[in-house]
């Protein structure tokens, strides 16, 4: 007789973005025509750069002759792809990362929500609140995170985020097995400098704990002097994983490309007192149950690190900061308090009037036809927030914020 | 305090493939320059017919334009997609199945392994004997197969299939709560009529059990009356998940896309006698962890569909399906026992005398050097048997059919 995994229908409600998406459809049946401009969910809007769309159109055609026809790939990603981001993306800020410590995927959520597979049964998982759903949801699914009391978990340690220590957690008071940190921040849009993230490094390797530390939106740094890599601090290396994605650092959100790194020195322990590397555990779950990212967007991965790439990549970036900076000064200029927009494309921003994060989300949806994303949905110390993105077209973000301004 | 989940470190040796990659690599470094042909992994050798490869440069220039520019997709994937699914492989074989009721994805091997995630924790699993190791693997992981006594698992129900029983296996004398079924059969290339699939509906209905119906070889069924879904049997719908995958069908092992159907009817129990569909339950899972499929492989797959593709797909199939039957031939020719080749790209071929699948294996290594998969990788009844494909060129082919009957 078959029975279901019941953590399954211990989760509270539709996933955030789903249930985002669900309110605007149904306001627009029932308002048709009307122009909704979107500053919701985290999806780029600019097109694929030059350099990605030739490597496209280059990888298609190998992939229709006999000669230079790639089948299954390795599980673990091609090595030219493998090579470029070692040389790229940790090289030049004086962190060695082997080829073989980095694994290609098709998503850091993918990632993020799957390397919960290696943890023991009854794990004590850390994040901050407020929080990117999924690594909550996917410890919830495994039975990692207790009962849900209509707010929060009981079995989740949550590091409040709040105006007060300005965005940035502190330690908690009971020492958790695994600590998920993104930053730059989602939703929060805050950055952790050198010391900050020091002290992190320190609190696990004190504490045993594994951190899986989220750097999706590191193209977004701005100031060299903030860590863009969890290894940039001595000792990361035996108590981090980290997570990259080319989704915000070059448009990829439609093309899936992304990667792990897992250092060969970090370990878990064992019941009996033993310690086993994570890098084959991780190589062997994506053996197992991964194929491996299609040959053609690891190609198209691989273009962003040529001259050009970077230069394309950079310039779309920028592109989006703008639009950033455009929204920080001129939701302030209306009153607002606002977090983030410097160093990350979000922006959190503090309802007005003590609404609530639902009420702002539907005055802003009904009033403005601007579409945000409810703070609350990341967590209880959300609420009263809501996260707009940069990753608008410039003038479509520009008419919101005046939408905006008249609604205020 | 950071402890891994164990289950890991129970799993026995490399994953099969891994493993036959590990060998022909240390037998190729000590013979440098050796020619080999591999009739091992299956993996496709022909290039994506012409209609994919159009699609793949349309779509890839709708990625560089901003008016046709694709980000996050729906992550059950597009529409486009599951209604031609549904209306070409389903509705011509009288089959109804719901755009809906289909999930996109990556690969029919992450599907297969990630479905476990919506087992109750301890569900005991059937699987024939040999069989692909990931149905094995994914439970194993997750605790669900217990101890491995150093030939097979405690708590997994195996179904023999041996000459004896023509590799068609029989009901357990225990009723398992879930049933992974593959066919056309990997690795023995057997296939169910449909009064014997019928069997096994019934027998599910009977005990409340779930089948998991691996079907990503339905495309190399070469007699109509041989059901290519087991939808096909009245009452599937409310017993069985289906997965199905382009990688065979149209050459995509290096594009990735594949699907799951989980119709509306499906239920699983919860401990306090509820019936819970899985369609929501999956599509949580999917939400959570998995972004969707790349908007280009999508359109690629689509292509598939269309008069050229249908046309170019078919010529594909039968010029593998050429290669198995003079493998057959050829094979029986040299007095070796040989099943499968017929609806399958597999034979599942005797070792001749007496020995073991991986002597065997050696033997065509370094005599022939030709590289088979070792039968005993797929279960212990999979001992003294290997595995050949026929997806290698036919030239190559032919020649490795050449080698062998020089040493036998």
């Amino acid at each position: 007789m078959f029975y279901i995994n019941e953590h399954f229908t211990d989760l509270p409600g539709a996933y955030l973005f789903a249930e985002v998406a669900r309110r605007v459809q149904t306001w627009r049946n029932a308002h048709p025509g009307a122009e909704i401009v979107s500053l919701g969910i985290g999806d780029v809007t600019r097109p694929l750069t030059p350099a990605v769309i030739s490597a496209l159109h280059e990888a298609a055609t190998d992939m229709g002759q006999a000669d230079t026809f790639h089948g299954y790939g390795p599980e673990q990603g091609y090595a030219f792809l493998r090579e470029a981001i070692a040389a790229h993306d940790y090289a030049p800020r004086g962190v060695r990362i082997a080829a073989d410590e980095i694994f290609i995927s098709d998503g850091a959520k993918c990632d993020i929500g799957n390397f919960q597979e290696l943890f023991a049964q009854g794990s004590v998982i850390a994040v901050t609140d407020p929080v990117y759903p999924v690594y909550v949801d996917a410890n919830a699914m495994a039975g990692n995170a207790g009962t849900w009391n209509g707010t929060q978990w009981s079995d989740i340690v949550y590091l409040p985020c709040t105006a007060e220590n300005h965005f940035v957690p502190d330690f908690p008071s009971r020492a958790p097995d695994v600590i998920y940190l993104c930053y730059p921040n989602n939703p929060t849009g805050t950055v952790l400098d050198k010391a900050a993230l020091r002290a992190w490094v320190e609190y696990a390797r004190r504490h045993g704990s594994l951190i899986l530390y989220d750097g999706a939106y590191e193209a977004y740094i701005s100031d060299d002097a903030i860590p863009h890599s969890i290894y940039e601090v001595d000792g990361a290396r035996e108590v981090a994983v980290e997570f990259r994605s080319f989704s915000k650092t070059a448009g990829f959100t439609g093309l899936r490309c992304a990667y792990a790194v897992v250092p060969k020195e970090l370990c878990g322990n064992t019941a009996q007192g033993g310690r086993v590397p994570l890098n084959p555990l991780w190589a062997r779950r994506q053996t197992t149950k991964y194929n491996g990212c299609p040959y053609l967007v690891q190609k198209a991965a691989a273009a962003i690190y040529t001259p050009q790439g970077q230069s394309e990549t950079r310039a779309l970036v920028r592109e989006y900061m703008d639009n950033a900076r455009a929204m920080r000064e001129s939701l302030a200029s209306m009153g607002l308090a606002v977090t983030g927009g410097i160093h990350a494309p979000y922006l959190w921003v503090r309802a007005p009037g003590g609404m609530t994060s639902w009420e702002f989300f539907q005055v802003l949806l009904e009033k403005a036809q601007v579409v945000c994303t409810p703070g609350v949905g990341f967590g209880p110390n959300g609420e009263g927030y809501v996260r707009f993105t940069a990753f608008g077209a410039a003038e479509k973000t520009t008419h919101a914020l005046k939408r905006i301004a008249l609604v205020l």
